[in-house]
């Protein structure tokens, strides 16, 4: 659907807002819960959540992130603008510099862009998307190029400056832009120092909580969860990472069991047009960790519905160990890609790889879910003729 | 897309000759293929192609299906347009009688409907897609109304006669609509009497050419894949089976194999916006069958893409068995169901309905399918609470 661009900012909030509602309906909804809308923190090693002082409850953390406060020379010159507070402008700017070229930041280059934004964005990275297969990062290049967005790729020494005659500048070294506003896309770092971790002996990792396989921190009754949690789960900071972990930890917390989530096979998802989806490992990380790989690649301009829809931007690629024929992992750039993702994160999941399953199922024609069984298929058949 | 109805013939036209012509050069493209564009006939028990005649040479017969010659009375006084010729028309009639609320006949309405066509769809059934769960009809027949197709169903009778004054009309008892052109959606039959099958002695099922379970026909040294196959086949019109049968035939032809294809996962997809995507059993079915059955049921407009990308229509049902637990079958109505039901048919064609590989897997957030996995995390819930 088309949104009117002065309207757009009411709507994106309204969604918001009715996404939070509904779940604060289900949680009303549900029996034996007390809600206590109030700051907690830890203090003297017990947590303490307005007048309440829970104490001998167990507690699953969940407190998500917030923008990192990434030292970018510059930045308590000027105003800028995050993830967050961007969503609650009532107005969109004229133009707008983005920093960082991560998922957040081509998201929103992307979206603005389209509602006539005009937009600069400015990263450290030789390509956007940096820890995709390049050649997902080179499709959304080129989106996002088609889509007026200003590449400032490789750009070293970035800094905020105040703008001449008002607005924000943002340099680097051999260039800069001009605009009405910036946005930090520079990542999301755990939001945890408002409990007063230390106090409680709460053990961080890389900013975050630290946590072992089964979510417990270093506090006997307290668990963690979703982007509060650092170490490598910093590597997940993804809604579905912390719905799947929630009640993992609610059951090792209320009835002693021992789950621990595997995430090997956890999808990442970045919402531009075309979408960027991905579980397993790219093919770089399947070369570093020593795989002898076979890679293969569907174009979605083959199918037969991405030519009637007009949709006929992206791939899949499927990474193969040749020496099991196992699935190693795979990403898929497409429209709706996110909604293709489950047909390769199922056997990766379950069957550490074995492609058995999706080579038997019979995938509908004509849909773009196709492009996941041709590549599927074609790399398997290479790899049985020896290719 | 938005595509000008002036220029949609001609679109319609060059995407399905880019997509013959792939084809062409694909198996061009094929070592050891020769290919003869000539009339195929049996004549003496054997098939003569062109001046060829085959002898001693394994034989597939795919020759498809075409729109099936109803008894509809008044059909040899007036023109008429089936699936096939309507897609030649060079310009979009004013306005367009229906005959058949199939998968066809609902695809063909509300495509030329939002192009601007006056479109009235007369059927026997109580309902569209009378085949497909009673939710799924009735949403689409909401949607087909939305889009201001009129709707004639229960239409005992119908018969075609000359307009006044031009034209086309179909009447039934009690009722008539008219309008410039007719389509008779009425199902397509397999188009085997071309070949003379009996002079060879196939022998025909409900009239398509009968096939045992490894798709030999009763003529040894013949095998049949696709439309072109007659008996319960009739209820698999679609590409991808033929897709599927292909290979097995002539596997089965060329080496001696003996596959048998499994039809028990086999997708089922109607393309209406919202698409209506199903595998299995639907509830009606598996009760006929005597399975104690529960069925849930996730509407889509809880999802957060949904709302995001105003696309809110429909719901995935899935249909359990209770003494087992297994997933009997489900459908999909969505925005892009099609490409959302092969997290369904993996389960149900590799381990007959066992979910415990989609229960474990993650579905991306925001994505629409995360409401196939949140049907069956539900559905479980519920058989686990007895409920």
């Amino acid at each position: 659907m088309r949104v009117d661009p002065r309207r757009v900012m009411e709507r994106v909030q309204d969604i918001a807002r009715s996404g939070s509602a509904f779940y604060e309906r289900f949680v009303a909804r549900q029996e034996g819960v007390l809600r206590v809308h109030e700051r907690a923190r830890f203090r003297g090693g017990r947590l303490v959540v307005g007048d309440h002082e829970l104490d001998g409850v167990p507690v699953v953390l969940a407190t998500g992130a917030r923008p990192a406060q990434s030292p970018l020379p510059g930045r308590d010159d000027v105003p800028f603008l995050t993830s967050d507070s961007l969503m609650h402008l009532d107005e969109l700017p004229r133009s707008l510099a983005i920093v960082g070229a991560g998922p957040i930041g081509v998201e929103f280059a992307q979206a603005l862009a389209r509602l006539d934004v005009e937009v600069s964005l400015v990263y450290r990275r030789v390509m956007p998307l940096a820890e995709d297969e390049l050649d997902a990062s080179q499709c959304v290049a080129h989106a996002l190029e088609r889509d007026g967005v200003r590449l400032f790729p490789s750009s070293a020494g970035i800094r905020l400056a105040r703008g001449r005659g008002g607005g924000v500048r943002v340099e680097w070294d051999g260039g800069g832009v001009q605009a009405d506003h910036v946005l930090l896309a520079t990542g999301r770092e755990p939001s945890v120092q408002d409990l007063d971790p230390a106090s409680a002996g709460l053990e961080l990792d890389r900013g975050g909580l630290a946590v072992d396989e089964q979510l417990r921190t270093t506090v006997p009754g307290v668990w963690a969860i979703g982007d509060a949690v650092g170490g490598h789960h910093l590597h997940y900071q993804y809604t579905h990472v912390a719905t799947f972990e929630g009640p993992l930890a609610a059951e090792n917390a209320l009835r002693g069991t021992t789950h621990r989530p595997d995430y090997n096979a956890m999808p990442r998802v970045t919402f531009t047009d075309p979408e960027v989806a991905a579980v397993g490992l790219t093919e770089l990380q399947a070369r570093a960790r020593g795989y002898d790989v076979l890679c293969h690649r569907k174009p979605m301009r083959q199918l037969g519905k991405a030519k009637a829809m007009g949709e006929q931007d992206g791939f899949v690629k499927v990474v193969l160990d040749r020496k099991t024929g196992k699935l190693l992992g795979g990403s898929i750039v497409a429209y709706h890609a996110g909604d293709l993702l489950p047909a390769l994160t199922t056997p990766l999941h379950i069957r550490g790889g074995d492609l058995d399953a999706l080579l038997a199922t019979t995938f509908p024609h004509p849909t773009m879910s196709e492009g996941v069984k041709v590549a599927v298929r074609d790399a398997w058949r290479q790899l049985a003729e020896g290719g």
